[in-house]
């Protein structure tokens, strides 16, 4: 999955009827530290929203035909779902507790 | 999906027998504020186009095995698609109205 | 799909028997004027043709598992197929004519 | 599949109830002298450990639809998983042996 | 395919059990001229040899959960395949010969 932060939300009438309904944000890849990862390919995507993310919020997003499992709808073309918000990222080891 | 806009189409008389009738257009992948995304995978690509799209509009792109749900024909040869047409690009959080 | 150039072939004895036949062809992926993508994901490729498409040619090119439904065999291990060859790339809008 | 170095956890508390229970690793992508590989698409991702892999550890992952095959849930809408911590890379060729 | 130099092999002894007895292979992705593609999305990664191939060796990898489809074995957590040796590589179109 990927690391993201939610920059925007997209406005699309004119679209597949599958869509209808979806609320579609634009994401940006980010790396453990929140940087934009401007290199990475996807940098900026649209995703499909299924927990509630709003703008400014760091998420997981899932890619591919895996996409739309989450929505339960396998026809639906989408190919990219936001499946969680990140509360938390933790990136030095756990102090080791040694045990005598 | 991906953010892109629609910059040329394709005349193709040599190609599968499938992709007979798509109509094949080229796009761009761009960020949320319109500028092209040259360090993504991708960033020119071939998409069929399902909704009427036209060159200079900025559309949503699904990609993969998903792509070729939207046109109901299991064994055509495509991997993009163009799902949908964007109206509008919100890329700063509402006004959180304060109910008391 | 991706705009490719190919750009050459592979001579190739010892391989996948299910890979015995297949013409396989270097491309490498262009932009709508033609200019090599240099930082796109696989820049460089190798494609089975399906079409008859010569080096020098512009063709169009199909990945991942749609690939496969194109030459008819589900089990052949190749996930790039070139669908289509390109006659004429069309990057500005047509002229709308105004009907009074 | 990629190379790659666990660098840190994801605490989420939000997020599809499938998801529930997985362990949540941000891994960076390596090359074969352990450099972070900048210019990659996914370069930073969200995996899925099922190895016991621990943060600073080099390990395989493998992307796709491939990755659901490895939890044993083909509706759990992951897409990366951690299918084997690295013990060694070798990256010269052993000394051919020349038997008369 | 990606046309890709083998620089490398990977000893793991904790690993999903699937992937017990494969030959897991670093691969580098290379041009037509043999220079690496180091701006490629997965310019590094790890592939699963089914075709004996060897450190230095030129090969054709394929992608995604086509794959699998090579080993005969579709539980098997694998997204990228050794499915051929390269002899040569022709990047120079044959001359036409004219018949009059």
């Amino acid at each position: 999955m990927q690391l993201a932060k939610v920059v925007g939300t997209i406005v699309s009438t004119q679209k597949d009827q599958h869509l209808m309904g979806c609320k579609l944000m634009i994401i940006k890849k980010i790396d453990e530290n929140g940087e934009y990862e401007k290199y990475s390919s996807n940098s900026t995507a649209i995703a499909v929203d299924t927990v509630g993310a709003g703008i400014g919020e760091t998420v997981i997003v899932t890619q591919g035909s895996t996409a739309r499992f989450v929505y339960g709808n396998k026809t639906t073309p989408m190919d990219m779902t936001i499946v969680g918000i990140v509360d938390e990222i933790q990136t030095s080891a756990p102090e080791v507790q040694k045990t005598l």
